[in-house]
């Protein structure tokens, strides 16, 4: 499912988002035709969530600046990166010296123009490399952006698919960066390529609620209105980002440490690679922020390749498909999920049926003459069934085992096949 | 009491046990004859015990091959081992290409012969050396298996010591196997002289249940029998097994690790020896399998010198007295479960009856002229005083004293002596 | 305030104190100069203190004794740890031999003069340099002792300084020893000038409850009469003795090492210095002996700079003021004391007023042009609020963002102003 992930990220590339506007549409929209159940909410400008405050939408038709020549540079149609996010309109002309106080760049990457927004306050600006902005000549300057800040609203989509249980688990991505490729397109692609494959699944044993929502304000208004049934429903929940490069996984803890995700995390990125990294809460920046805060806190954990703040192309053109996100990076990550996912809907606290050991032999589990060591699969029924205590997780078990959790599973069939264990829902 | 331990080994010897059948009888007896309050109970064949059944008893007369040449070969009465435990009768003659399917030898120990049964299923089969077997000649053998399969019962023995308090220390160990010296006469060897010295003792805190099965199943049919009042009363339990060779000492920790009894284990063992080895209870496989089992759950720990599965001569005829098990290696495993029980007996909560330090100069515990450094049993007094509270136990002390329980002892006495403690049972 | 405190030490440095008598009378009297607050109280000699009483007072008008030549030697008017402290009257000739039962020296410290007390069994006695002993020469001596042991009373001090809260930081040393400047005059006189910096303060959160007490005796009479009220009341507690030399800082653990005083101890001396020393309780030896006996269980700790028992010149006539005990010290002794209190008083359970991240740009606390990395106050207003779950004290705060508490003042100091942060008292 990597290529087509990536072929999703092709088509959602050039378009302009911001957290409200168009692109937030225009991308979901794309979303849907894959994903025909995604529901597409709209939030008016002004709906308070908590202490924000959903704020006027924001869409450009054009933007870009005349340099002395009059010739046309930083021109959003060439990088939507150029403009800074959120920048009012403006039709000016003005000296170098006064355009400079508008301009952004990275003197630490020379080539990188780099991502900027101004949300809550008015304001314009916009971003050029480094190496572009040392060779602008003295001169008038003319400056053009043709945008829009007017009650509108807020853009974000939802997907519930009911599982058989009420428990649900919890996946969340954000919609609301121009054209970057690992921060963002990788987690709405990845997550999509997930949610169509949910959607085949028949006997899912818990719902799932799927979001894509604009980053920070987007949660917030999120959990504002949900949180209650988040509270008592979630079993645990991933927030994915940054999640298609070819470098090594990476997650971050919630602020407790001590959830039933943490241990989720812990496991299957031990599981999966070696020379993963564990973030501390205090190295948070995404959306694990608001699922976590003090009131809040859900059981959500981010989980990334190369971590947001991490990796040397984050906030800049320099963040591309194709150098950065990969085919290859993007099924490690698709991987990934569905390895967290798996793990969650696999644990349980599973009970002995029996006191003591059980006579296995006589239901053919166990050899009939006993000369020495018992093959494997004997061995993991076996220490399933002396670990059943009902207060002892799979997940545990499986720590304990030394052993992904997933391999668990046929020998939790058998035992639950030949009423061995009980397992409560 | 190593060297009688080794003689009662010695005379036990030649039986052939088995978990049901004469050898077990025999073996009862000759322990009654050290232990005259031993109680024999017979358990008929049938009898239910949670998802097990009491096997028939099975018996052999002679059981022998004779090969091509007429040469009586595997002979019963040579080495018990040649037997397959639990083998059906059978006079017949066969091709060696048969017989093939029913020998069992060890390639990666070419001198001894295994040991090998097949308790829950019918079979019969042979057991010899790897070098024995490669020079059997082609040609026509007969095979002569005098044994019964019938109803009857499963044997065991049980002594119930008891204390002031009804509160029990349990001992369990096993005498099911034919001739093998660490697994285990040693078991039930060591097990009989500290029963002996038990016995002896006029002034015993703890009632003390005492009991000689065959393994697996008599532990199943026992706990079935006596769980509730095991789960009431018991303050620790060991299992005593393969306790008598020269190696280092290792034990078996409980499901949870958590209990009085790994607690013990813990600091006994430390203290006896620096080398010793602590095992998980996934490296479980005697009776502690039972009693930790799920839902059963009593504080019993396995304790050995070299435990089974782990040295070379496990269950084969390299097992022997003489080679493997000595007297001196006997003395060890008395001294060791000895130091176990005695720290179990020593483990109390004490309460200062006093606020603040006591004056322990006009109680002559204290030098009167304060110069200096105080000698150790004043040190000894003080630090046992100020960990006082009723909740640190005189074992979390020792440990925190980094010292023996046992050189507690004479402090404590002190101190309850001249009413500075109290000790709530 | 090291050189006021080393001046006060110089003052109070020549007075023969012990656990009774004018000595601790007139050293009080020294101190209420400083501090006019201070309650100077008398115990009667026969009250009862728990297991204890307060013994019979003791006062010296002079020591000495005449060699066989007639010439004075360890005369008291010369150094005051001559005489053994609590020596009863005594005015007698008698051989060296017989002398030598009452005389105390240091054969490993051979130019000390050891500091020697027989307060609860009636003796005499007289210290000396191992020098000095090993050159007396035979013949008759006499010994004059001019002293008196009679009903009178225990004396010691007590200063209250009331706060807006009746919880109470409790603050405690001794003053019984003669002239020796680590163990005590440190102690005394280091908290004497932390007294005068408190009485300065008017907006205390916290009342203080200090005292200046004899070693043991004291301390079990003050347990005895406001155990109650120091349960109800106590946040934290301090023991300070040997506490101005040069050398490392050390503290001493309560009994449990996991009260609130251990992680105040551990957080305050991990952030001044690197280098210090964590006793374990079973290193006690001052007052916290009392107060964290079992049953007593205040939070207390003592600190120090080198602890008793563990400088070589500890109870000995070279623990001098300038060779071990200077104004650097000092200063170095009240700097940790002050920052103790500090971060006492620094603890709170913030609760965070709204749910998920405040926006803190239209408070103006956040840079609201997002580029990057945020300004370092910043970042600390956003972990403290991300910390602030009412259950997170700040002090587990600072641990955690690996920083001392006294960092977190001003951005604690913010979020309270902007109502971000609630703090129950």
């Amino acid at each position: 499912m990597g290529f087509e992930a990536y072929e999703l990220a092709t088509t959602l590339w050039g378009i302009n988002r911001s957290i409200t506007g168009d692109g937030v549409r225009q991308t979901l929209n794309i979303l849907k035709d894959i994903i025909p159940k995604l529901r597409i909410i709209e939030v008016p400008t002004g709906t308070k969530a908590y202490d924000w405050v959903v704020p006027r939408e924001w869409n450009v038709s054009q933007a870009y600046i005349l340099n002395p020549e009059g010739e046309r540079i930083c021109d959003l149609s060439e990088n939507n990166l150029h403009l800074m996010g959120y920048s009012i309109p403006i039709n000016a002309k003005m000296p170098l010296s006064e355009l400079q106080n508008h301009l952004f760049s990275r003197p630490d990457f020379p080539d990188a123009i780099p991502y900027v927004t101004s949300y809550y306050e008015e304001n314009w600006g916009f971003c050029l490399s480094e190496n572009q902005r040392k060779n602008l000549a003295d001169g008038i300057y003319e400056v053009v952006i043709e945008s829009s800040l007017s009650d509108g609203s807020m853009t974000y989509g939802e997907i519930i698919l009911p599982g058989y249980s009420e428990q649900e688990i919890f996946l969340s991505t954000y919609i609301c960066h121009p054209s970057m490729a690992n921060n963002e397109l990788s987690g709405p692609c990845v997550l999509a390529k997930i949610v169509e494959w949910l959607s085949t699944l028949t006997d899912s044993k818990y719902t799932y609620r799927i979001i894509f929502i604009p980053e920070t304000i987007g949660a917030i208004y999120y959990i504002s209105q949900y949180l209650d049934i988040m509270k008592n429903k979630m079993v645990a929940g991933f927030n994915v980002t940054c999640i298609g490069d070819e470098r090594d996984y990476s997650y971050v803890s919630t602020r407790t440490g001590n959830t039933i995700v943490d241990e989720i995390t812990n496991h299957v990125f031990s599981k999966i690679s070696k020379t993963h990294t564990k973030y501390d809460w205090l190295k948070r920046g995404s959306d694990e922020r608001q699922y976590c805060a003090p009131g809040v806190d859900l059981p959500v954990a981010t989980i990334c390749r190369s971590k947001f703040h991490e990796f040397p192309e984050y906030h800049t053109s320099l963040d591309t498909l194709g150098d950065v996100v990969t085919p290859k990076g993007l099924s490690g990550g698709l991987e990934l999920l569905k390895r967290c996912i798996e793990a969650t809907t696999l644990i349980s606290y599973p009970s002995a049926s029996v006191l003591c050991e059980p006579q296995l032999s006589k239901r053919n589990l166990y050899p009939t003459i006993s000369k020495g060591a018992k093959p494997q699969s004997t061995q993991m029924i076996k220490n399933i069934l002396s670990l059943s205590d009902g207060k002892t997780s799979t997940l545990e078990m499986a720590v304990r085992l030394n052993c992904p959790i997933w391999d668990l599973r046929n020998s939790l069939d058998t035992l639950l096949e030949y009423n061995l264990i009980r397992i409560d829902i």
